[in-house]
Order: C-alpha cells, then structure tokens, then sequence
C-alpha cells in the first residue's frame, strides 16, 4: 500500500487498431474513469489521407499523429470522468499494436509528416496487419533455415508476416528513397514512450517485449546477427546496425519522467513515471491479474492473442514466440494467435449485407454443433498459429441450398474456436501445461455466445474477465509498477496485477461448457483440421498464383 | 406443309420447377401465343398446403391439382393472345420435370387427393430435386454392383438419388402405409398425358424418354430386372411387377385424343392428338431445332441439363444416361447435367440478403477471371455428372477480408462454368464427339454473364436459341408431330424441328469467347478439379455423418 494517505492511481494507455482506451485506476484496483477515442483516419487502407491513389491491395497504414490526438483526447475525457485531481495519478503504462513499426528523422519525426513522403505510402506507419512484406518474408526464412539460425527455435520455426524485419526489408526493397532517409527504425509503441518522456535517439527507450516477440531479439543474443541479416540484404544489416539505436527496457521498467510538452497535451503532471512499452496482446496477462504460468489468456478482438506463462522453455513449432520475461519477470511468455477473429465477424457481416449481430446470433446459436455439415476455415486474414502463414486462405464447405447467413456465422464461429483448440493442442504437444482460460478483450463482452462455443470446443470452463479493458489495465499495472514502490506501494508486477486487476472469487464470470455436444466437435474438429491441411496442400501444389 | 389452306398449329406444355409454360406455334415455326402460369403451391418444401408441421430436409414435393390449374390458366392466355381459333390445332406435346413422380388409385387418382393421406408427405408427388431418398440410392448402387447388373453401363455406373426406384423405395420403407395403397405408380409427365387422354391404368401411355433415363428402362430389356429389384427389398420387385401397368411410348408417338373433359379444362377441341410425355430438358433439343449428332444443347434453368445426340454407343463413366432414340428416334441420347444452377444464383442472391442480380452482376464482370482466387465448388444441390452423388455439398474457398459479394457470385458463374467444362471432357474422353454448343431454357436470357463466362471457359462459341421456349417449342414439335403427317404435313420428329424450331442463319445469336483468359481458366479449371477431389476425399474419409 502506498505511504501517502491517498491511494495512487495509473494511467494505461490501449493503443489498439482503430482506437485508443484511456483508463484510471487505483491501487485498489478501482476504476475511476474510462474513455476511448477513435484514430482520425482509423485504418488506412483504401488511400492514404488527401491522396486519391488506391493503395495496393494487403497495405494497412496508420497516421502518428492520431495516436497523440486520440490519446490526448481519451486521457482528458477519463480524467474528467474519474473527478479525481491530476496529481494523484504517479505513472503513465502503455500498450500499442504490434508489430506497428515505423521510419522517423533522429529526432522523432515520422517520415511521412515530411511534405516530401506524404505520398508515399511505404513511409507512413505500417499496422500490424499490413501484409506487403509476402516475397520478404519468405526470402528471410528461406535464408534463416539455410543457414539453421538459431534463433528459429523461439519462434516456432518461422518468421511471422507481420513482423519486423520484414517489413523494414519490403521497404529498403520497394522504396528505398523512404529506407535511406529513415535514421531510426522503431516500434510504434516504442516512438510513442519516446515522445512521453523525451530525450535523444541514442537512449530512446525500446520495449523488450515487442523486440523479443517481433524483432528476433532476445536477451542474450541481442537482434539477429549481422551476418544473418545481411545475408538477406546488405542494407538490411546496414539498417539494423546503425538505424536502431535504443535502450532495451522490460516492460513496467521505468523509461523516463512524463516531459513538459506531452504532458501539457494529457492534462496529467509533468515528471511522472512512465513505463517501458508492451505489446496490447501481452497487456492482457496482467490486466487480468494473472501471474501464474498455465493459464492460456485469450485476448479477444480484431485479431485474438492467447498468451501463455510458463515455468519451462520448449521449442514449439507453430507458435509466434516464446520470450523469457516477455510478459511477466521470471517466466517464460509464449505467444500464439489467431489472425482474424473480429475482424472475420465484421467482413462477415459484411459480406451478407447485415447491420448488426443480433438476429443472427440468435438464429445461429439454434442450429445444432456442427452447423448442419458447413464447415469453415477461419483463416480469411492468413494463419497466425501453428502455420505462421499470412498468405493462406478461408473456406466454407458443406454447403447446400439449404445454408442460410446463419449457417455461415455459426460455421465461423466453431471455426475460430477450433483454430484455438489447435493452438492449446500445438502448446500442450509441445510440453507446455495449458490449465486454465481466461477471455479478454472487447469480443467476449460484446458477443457472449463466441465464449460459449470456444468453452463447448474446449471442453473446459472459461473465465471471462469482467472488465473490457484488460489490456488498458495490464498497461496501468506496468505503470503504477513503474513508479516505483515509494510512490506505489508494489514491490513486483504480480503484487500490482493482483491487486489492481483480479476479481473476487464471488464476481467471476465463468461460462462453462455444454459437453452434450463434445463428441460432434471433436468429429468436426478433425474435418476442420483435415481442410486445413487440404487447403495448404492445394496451395502448395498450386504454387504462387 | 400441311394439305389445308391453314397452316396448322400445336400446344407445348413445359411444366417446370415453379411454373407452366403454354406455347402455341405453327408448322412454319411462327410463335403465335405463349403465357406462364406458376403453380399455386410452387415448390412444397417447408411444410404441406394447410398443414403446420415443417417437412424434413431435402424434401420437394408438388400439387397435382396446380399442374391442371395452371396448365389451364396458360393455355386459355396463349390462346387468347394468338388470336386463332382453337380449331388449328391438331396436336399438344407435354415435357415435363422428371423424375417427378407419385402415387396413385387405379383410376388415376393421386394419394395426396385422398383426406387419409392429405398429411402424410411421402404421398404427394415428390419432385424431381426431392433427396429424400440418399440411403435407398445408395444400397441400390451397392445390390446393383454386387450383382453387376448390366444396366449399370448405360448410366455411368451410378443410380442417381433423384430417379424413380429409389423414390419409390424411399416411400415402401417409410411410409408403408402409402406404398401398401398405392395402384399405380408413375411420372408426373406420364400421369398429366393420362389425364389429358383419360382411358384405364392398364393403357396407360408412359414415355419411354423418362423410363429410359429415369427407371432403369431399356427397349430391349425393359425395367431393370425383377431379381434385382427383389434383392433390393422384396417390396420394390412386387410394386415393380404390380403397379407399374402402361405402354410404353417414345416422344412423338400419339399417346391417344384429347378427352372431353380436359378439353373443356384447357379451352381446346377435344380429340386432337396428344403425344406421350418428354422430359423437359430433353424437349430442348427439338426445341431449338437440333437433329444432329454433335451439338451439346445446354439446358439451362434451375438446374441445367446437357444433352447430346450421337451415332455411337459408348459406356461413359459419370454421364446421367444414355438411352436410344431418349431424345430422337436413330441416335443415342446422352444426357449429362448439373445439379443446381439458377438454383444456386438464387440461394447465393439470397443468402447475400440482396434482391437483385443486377449490380451485383455488374460488379462481378469487373473482377479478373478467376475471382482474385475465390474458388467455387457449385454443389449446393450435390454433383449429377459426373459423380451422381446428391449427397456431396458446395464450398467457396480462397477467402480473404478482401472477398466481397460479388467475388462469390463470380466464382459461383465461374464454377457453374467448369461444370460444363468437365462434362464436355467426360464425354470427349469417352469417345462421344462434342462438336457445337447451343444454349437454351430461361437462364441464358435472364443472365447473359453467365454465357459469357461458359463460352470463355470452354473456348468455344455458343449459341443462344432466341426463344426462351426451347423446351415448350420442343413439346409443340412434339405434339404436331403425333398429330399424323395428314394433318401436320410432317414425316419425321427431324423435320418438324428444323421448321418449327431453328433460327435462320442471319438471326443466330452467338457468343464468342474472349480467349485472352484462355491460361487463367485452364489453370483455376484444374484447381476446381482438385477441390472436387479433395471435398469428396473429405467426405469418404469422414464416412456418413
């Protein structure tokens, strides 16, 4: 407990994809105010902001200055909310999408806020699901297994997509005016914390957690060789060496003090702590109180993460990462995904030209498990866990003329709780204990019966945190923490997380499964793994198209 | 040409899925009236005329009264519009959807007619996309195999789910009640000419087009053989020897004279001559004038089918039937088709919750051939040929968050397209020369896309009849030819084709193919190959569900 009288409060900022949450809470764990902002120009997708030019077809931008807007805004509107005086917030946490990556000058400035790349799409942020870097990636796991790099074995035997370097290499490729412009390469998280506290390029301070999951960094061996990175490409080793400079920081490590002008542009205090950046997945953990290894923290939005503490490092194929201390100090945090989970729930909806969920979800929920025979492939963004493989393809089968929308919902539905069956399957295969579930994230708060369908696929119970904000919260326990236990009271993260972030055993919200329809969904579990397997089967033989 | 100063004029019923279609037309091919009538219960498949309880899946049942009331209704409209007195008439021809089929008394009265079986389903006239009977066409194919009967080798080897027998059967085994009252069991098309030229069950005229293709019937061996039938279920031998009483007709032959009393019905002189029944899809190739061997007519409607004359027998594996003179007396008649076309669109449409084609059209002509990798596998009704299986489902695969609804409904145009495609392969690959390509039936006309995108695919020409009447002009050729070369001043079914049906040369309307996607099709055409391989791997491996 803090020493002063008035119990401290933390600021988690939730960088997520088309918004940002603003929390406020107490050393208690009280929640004193919550606000979001949507980003200005959101997701850019179609053309960048006043340019007519469509943009390629996999290209998912977004705008730096919305992220200081919106959070400007969300952090006024929470603080007004919560009635409290600024002066009792004591640190600032924060969360961002990743990996959201960007170029900037060596003071900070993002490359496209220069008139002279304002048009040019490969200088603007790229979001996490931005899909350009296809022929990059390839060609660095290509590389990687030739030459059996070691660092391989931590991320399941792949290097994702979405990740770093490949999206820092597709733009030395394709723009490489943008690439040789660019002084400091950096995670969006990382540019964020940076422009709180302030200071130079040299100490800016970089999150381990982003840098561990995405950039194949890890504690002992730092980023990928030089030699590996240059075998790629040239300028791609040239970049990595002397265009990421930094400290490495855990996260709810201190990064600095809030400076003068940021904090002008919050409505908080100068000076106060702000912590190191993690990624809004990894947030969840302790913006739910977990601390523990074995329970498998389903971070449900947009896209899912499902990350898992554990005692114990394995070499899991199929995974995304595993990285020592990437969630909590002490264990190892192993990270794995599904790519389109909401996101597929909206084009979806979209597709069968509906407004709302409603009317759907509760035809849906009448069909029995097993969706009639409809069978669907959730893979409509590519295959995060086990495949690491942006670039397959979804599917429904088992249609007839008899297949309504709500056919296809459920089908979906099943589909992407079956994709998370394979991951606890590809986790517990691979020697990791997977106990206990606990469901975060907007989703499972604004579509209760995606809860119910994973709890009858899992057979188990699921617990579904009761706040909407898990990762926001994650990210003011990493700041509260960050503070420092004079001006907090917490000596460690868990003591913070548990304190802040759990629930009273008489408030839990636990679903539990129907296992009356167990043996249909591990019947329709094996179809659902065997079209997958006939899907990269048919795309393999196909070659690229 | 006729003796008499007037040239003479015949009636085509063409009784379809929905509707009648009425049309008068003279010995010199001039359409002189035509008019459509749906049915008043239209397809039954949700529940029975006055009756709450939902039917079980796969039913498609109809009303015997609506094809008399509409049939009526579009004849007196036809007539009415020509504007000819009803006595140059000499002939009508009836085509009919099959296997459509029922259950009736000896004196022609249908089950469904009588109050005791008014609510029970399996009495009422079970029509020709009613799949009601999967598990009896299955152990029908397993007897016929095991004693490898002979008649197997005119049907590619398979009984199809949608013939006679195994309706039939579907009916001893689940509603005994039915089969044990039942006198007669017949063709919807066999049972209308009856009407139409009254008489007692043992005379009753039934065409050996619909026998042929549709029960197992041959010229030189009749049904299939007692001793299989009885292998089958002793009940199906007895019903088969019992209450299947008649002469068998071809089309063209005169079934007998209009009676009184469906005279007054229809507005029409009684004793004119009525030609034993076609099946509707059949009735297309005199119907747009083909007499030859080599033209592949496309059928096209709800579903599609694809028939073709030929000089040779050949045994082709997966085609639906082969029967002599089925389709024109001197040639083998190959009949081939796809289970649900306009079918299908309509689904789609629907499930799309869209009420037009219209834009959705427009917007899928501007996708690339191929449907930027959205696959389709167009068996939402199951596959005819070449799988004769009713049972396997329909898939959409390739799906991104990019995919919108016009993507699907290219890629559905497109699959329905390599439907065809893999026909014309079976029967080439057979030996069966495919030479010509006519395009007929409702759809070509509704949706001119849809051609297109044939003609592309197969690289080839077509022609689109311009009547959209093929089949009712076919049942009108039909009809003057059983009226006798005195009154109709015709020799041969040939003759009265070419004069009533073709189209002169400077009037054909024909789509010629864009070759410039010539590769793509090829190779998504194979990649549609391998879909359908995979989805029936699936099925066999998963067993019955």
């Amino acid at each position: 407990m803090p020493i002063s009288d008035e119990i401290p409060v933390a600021l988690g900022l939730d960088f997520g994809t088309e918004s940002v949450r603003a929390v406020l809470i107490d050393g208690r764990g009280q929640e004193l105010g919550v606000a979001s902002e949507r980003y200005r120009h959101g997701q850019i997708v179609d053309h960048l902001p006043g340019n007519d030019q469509p943009l390629p077809a996999r290209y998912a931008l977004q705008a730096p200055g919305d992220w200081i807007d919106s959070a400007a805004d969300a952090t006024r509107a929470a603080l007004k909310q919560s009635g409290i005086t600024a002066d009792r917030i004591v640190g600032v946490g924060v969360d961002f999408t990743s990996c959201t990556m960007l170029p900037t000058l060596v003071d900070g400035t993002p490359l496209c806020n220069l008139d002279r790349f304002a048009s040019t799409p490969l200088a603007w942020p790229k979001l996490w699901k931005h899909h350009g870097a296809i022929d990059q990636t390839e060609r660095m796991n290509q590389v990687a297994r030739q030459r059996d790099e070691a660092f391989l074995k931590r991320y399941g035997g792949i290097i994702g997509l979405e990740w770093f370097f490949p999206k820092m290499l597709e733009t030395i490729e394709l723009a490489p005016e943008v690439a040789d412009a660019a002084e400091v390469w950096l995670e969006a998280g990382d540019w964020f914390v940076w422009q709180l506290v302030g200071g130079d390029a040299k100490s800016l301070p970089r999150s381990t957690c982003q840098a561990g999951y995405k950039a194949l960094w890890s504690a002992n061996e730092g980023y990928a060789s030089e030699d590996y990175l240059r075998a790629v490409d040239q300028k791609l080793g040239d970049a990595a060496v002397n265009k990421m400079p930094g400290r490495m920081l855990s996260p709810g490590e201190r990064a600095g003090n809030l400076c003068e002008s940021m904090a002008q542009r919050l409505g908080l205090p100068s000076g106060i702590a702000v912590s190191a950046a993690t990624i809004d997945a990894h947030s969840g953990v302790p913006g739910v109180g977990e601390a523990e290894a074995g329970t498998l923290v389903m971070v449900m939005g947009t896209s899912s993460c499902h990350m898992l503490n554990a005692k114990q490092f394995q070499s899991v194929p199929g995974i995304a990462g595993v990285v020592e201390g990437g969630i909590l100090p002490g264990l190892y945090g192993y990270e794995t995904g599904q790519a389109a989970v909401g996101d597929a729930f909206a084009w979806l909806l979209k597709l069968l030209n509906l407004d709302s969920f409603g009317p759907l979800a509760e035809q849906a929920m009448k069909i029995p498990a097993g969706s009639d025979g409809v069978l669907c492939l959730d893979w409509m963004n590519g295959c995060r866990t086990p495949l690491m493989d942006g670039s397959v393809k979804g599917a429904f089968t088992g249609l007839s003329l008899e297949t309504t929308p709500a056919h296809l919902y459920r089908s979906l539905l099943e589909a992407s709780a079956f994709g998370v069956r394979w991951i606890v399957d590809v986790l517990r295969e691979g020697g990791i204990p997977v106990e206990r579930f606990v469901a975060t994230g907007g989703l499972p708060h604004h579509n209760p019966a995606v809860v119910q369908i994973y709890a009858d696929v899992l057979a188990s119970e699921i617990e579904v945190h009761p706040s909407e904000q898990g990762p926001a919260v994650g990210a003011a326990v990493l700041g509260m923490f960050a503070a420092g236990s004079d001006a907090s009271g917490f000596e460690t993260i868990g003591e913070a997380a548990r304190a802040m972030a759990s629930v009273a055993e008489t408030d839990r919200l636990i679903v539990k499964p129907n296992l009356d329809d167990r043996e249909t969904y591990d019947h329709v579990y094996r179809q659902y793994r065997e079209l997958a397997d006939q899907t990269v089967a048919l795309k393999t033989a196909d070659g690229p198209s």
